[in-house]
C-alpha cells in the first residue's frame, strides 16, 4: 500500500482503449498556483436565468413546478428549459424539423410538442480521404435552468426540486430521442468556471446532434465486443467486480452503484450507474428518479466538501439512437470536479495523469457520505 | 463568408478521424467570468529553477550556455535540463537502464551517457479483455528550464538564447531516441495558469515512455493508411494544400509552414510543419533550429498580442520508436493558447467545439507577424 502510493501506474480503461497514469507523487509537487480558486458573483439583476428577467432567454420548451401549488400560473416555475441562445450546434429546422415549442406546464409533468418527423438521418462518412470534409452541425441545444434562484446550488435543492430537475432531463432526452434526425444527446452540467460554465446561475444543459461522434462509435463498437466475447453488458460486469471488491465504492442504493472508475481520467472522478441493465437514461421510472437525485445530492455534496469550491462536471450517458434499447449498452453518469488541467502531455499522447488514485478518492468520498 | 460566420460547422479532422464543430455564435455569449486572466507573481528565491538556487532540483542532466563564453564555469549556463522531481513515471532504471548523468558543458554542445542497453520493449496488450489491467508506469520525464532568469518569457529571448532551447529539445529528444526501452516521447511547453503549469518560471518538459499510448497508434495507423491510399505522407500533402489555399497560412519561411488546422479541436491552434518531409524532429540540423527557433518566437508572440495574457502550450510530435525514418510520419509542432475550457460536452461525446474559424485566427495571427 505504501508502494502503491509512490509508484506510478499505468492502468487500462478497456472500454476507451486507452491508458492512464495514476501518478501520486504528482500531487506533492510545488505550485505556484497551489490554493488558487477564482471565486465570483454576478448581478443576478443582469442574469438571463433568474425569475423575473425570462425575456432574456428565448420562450421555453417546458417549465416545471411543484405538485403541491394550485396550478401553474407562469411565474411560478421551478425548473424552466430554453432553447440555447448561443448554440453550438444549427437548429434541425433545416432538416425540416420543427423544435419544440413552449407549453404552459400543470404541475410537473412536461407537455412536448407532438409532431415527429420520419426523415433519414445524416451521418457524415469518415472512411474516404478527403482532408476538408464539412458539412453543417445541425441538433438541439438546450439549457435547463435548475432553479428560479441565482445561487441555489443544485446540493441545497429540496429533495423534490433535485428531482424536478432529473424529470426535465429525463423528459427533455425522452423528447429528443424520438427525433430521428438525432443521433447522438448528452446532457451535461459544468458548474464553476474551471469546469467551464460561463454564468454562475444553476444550470445544465442538452447538445443533440444529427450525426454521431466517431470516437462515440468507436466506443460503442468495443461494447459490442465485449458483450460478444463476455456474453454480459460491460457495465453489468463492471458493477459487480466493484461491488464485490467495494474499495472504489462511493455510494449505493436500492438501484444505483457509485464509484470511482479503476482507470479514472481524472481525480475524484465517480461513476454512477443503475443496478439493474437499462440502456437509457429516458427509461428511467419516477421512484428511480427520486433514489438518483437523491443520490446525486449526496455525491456531489461529498465532492464540495473534500474539494471545497472547486468546479466540477457531470455528464449523462445515454444510449444513442443506434443501441437504444440495445443488451451492451448501460447507461450511467460521470461525475468529476476540476481539480487538474489537461496540459501538454495529454494533448500530446492522448495519456491522462491522474495524481489521486481511485482507491483512495473512494474512501475520501465515502468518508463524507456515510 | 458572413453566413460563414454565423452558422455552425462540422469539420472532419481525417488523421484523427474526428469531428469538430466550429461554432462562431458560441464566442458571442454573455460570460460571468469574462476578461478573467488569473496573474500570478511568485518568489524568485524559492523557485528551484532560478540561477543561484540550483540545489532544490536533481542533478542536470545537461547545461547550455553560449559558445562565445570562455568556457563553462557551472554557473554561467543559459539553459538547464534537470529530471523531474516530481515525476509522472517511475524511473526506468527498473528496467536495466541507467539515468543519463550530468556531464560538464564546453559551449553549446551536450555530452551524452555513452551506455546504451539493447533489451525488448514493453508495451501492454490490450485487446484480450481484462477490465482491471495494469502496469508500472516506466520512463523518463525531464524539465528543461528554458532561462536562468525567473521572468524571462520565450518570446524574449535573444535569437541564439532561443535556438539554445530548440537545441536543448533536439538533444534530449535524440539522446532518449538511443534507448530501446522507450517507445514513445512527447516535448512540450506549459506557459501560465490556465496551460496546466505549476511553476512560473519559463520550462518545458520530455515525458518518454515505455508503452505507446494506444490513441496515438490509431493515428499512426491512419497516417500509415494515408500514405497506402494516396502514395503520399500525409502532411506532405496537407502542406502543400495549405500553401496553394494560404487562407489558413500564419507564417512560412525557406524550411517552415505554419497554418491552423482545417479542423483545429482549439480556437488559434496553429501547426507548424517542416516543408521537406522529416520523420523526426531529432533530425533537425542546426541550420533549421535557429529558423523554427526565430519562427516560434514569431508565431507565439502573435498568439500573446492577439490574446494577452493567455495561458499556452506547444507540444513537439516527434516519430515513435516505430515510425522512426518513416515515409509515413512527418513531426510537426502545435502551438495553442489557452482560451476556452474543456467542458462537459467535450468529455461525453470527443467532439470539440471551437468558437473560432481556423481561417479568420490565422488572419489575425498573420496581421500580427506581419
Amino acid at each position: 500500500m505504501a508502494k502503491e502510493s509512490t509508484s506510478s501506474e499505468l492502468r487500462h480503461d478497456w472500454l476507451s482503449d486507452r491508458w492512464v497514469i495514476i501518478a501520486p507523487q504528482r500531487g506533492e509537487r510545488p505550485d505556484d498556483f497551489s490554493g488558487f480558486r477564482p471565486s465570483f458573483s454576478s448581478d443576478r439583476r443582469q442574469c438571463p436565468f433568474c425569475m423575473g428577467n425570462e425575456v432574456a432567454t428565448p420562450s421555453p420548451v417546458a417549465e416545471y413546478a411543484h405538485v403541491h401549488l394550485s396550478g401553474f400560473t407562469g411565474n411560478n416555475w421551478q425548473v424552466r428549459v430554453v432553447p440555447n441562445k448561443f448554440p453550438a450546434v444549427n437548429g434541425i429546422e433545416s432538416l425540416g424539423w420543427e423544435n419544440a415549442v413552449a407549453d404552459p406546464i400543470v404541475g410537473a409533468t412536461n407537455v412536448h410538442g407532438t409532431d415527429r418527423l420520419t426523415s433519414t438521418s445524416t451521418a457524415p462518412a469518415s472512411d474516404r480521404i478527403d482532408l476538408f470534409a464539412k458539412c453543417l452541425a445541425t441538433g438541439v441545444h438546450e439549457v435547463i435552468i435548475e432553479s428560479p434562484e441565482h445561487d441555489m446550488h443544485f446540493t441545497q435543492l429540496a429533495p423534490s426540486d433535485a428531482q424536478l430537475v432529473f424529470q426535465a432531463y429525463r423528459d427533455r432526452l425522452r423528447f429528443w430521442s424520438d427525433c430521428r434526425e438525432l443521433e447522438y444527446a448528452v446532457l451535461f452540467k459544468n458548474a464553476g468556471y474551471e469546469a467551464g460554465a460561463s454564468l454562475i446561475h444553476p444550470h445544465s444543459q442538452l447538445i443533440a446532434t444529427s450525426s454521431l461522434p466517431t470516437d462515440m462509435l468507436r466506443v460503442f463498437q468495443r461494447m459490442q465486443l465485449y458483450y460478444r466475447q463476455a456474453g454480459k453488458c460491460i457495465y453489468c460486469q463492471m458493477l459487480n467486480c466493484e461491488s464485490d471488491d467495494a474499495s472504489r465504492v462511493v455510494w449505493r442504493s436500492r438501484n444505483f452503484i457509485a464509484f470511482c472508475p479503476f482507470a479514472s481520467r481524472f481525480p475524484s472522478q465517480v461513476t454512477i450507474v443503475p443496478v439493474q441493465h437499462q440502456s437509457s437514461f429516458e427509461l428511467i421510472d419516477d421512484e428511480s428518479l427520486g433514489e438518483l437525485a437523491s443520490g446525486m445530492q449526496k455525491i456531489v455534496g461529498a465532492v464540495q466538501q473534500t474539494f471545497p469550491d472547486a468546479a466540477y462536471s457531470y455528464i449523462i450517458h445515454t444510449a444513442p439512437r443506434i443501441m437504444r434499447f440495445s443488451v451492451e449498452f448501460h447507461w450511467r453518469i460521470d461525475v468529476f470536479p476540476r481539480l487538474v488541467k489537461v496540459a501538454g502531455f495529454e494533448w500530446g499522447s492522448d495519456c491522462y495523469i491522474n495524481p489521486l488514485a481511485p482507491e483512495l478518492a473512494a474512501k475520501q468520498l465515502r468518508e463524507k457520505i456515510e
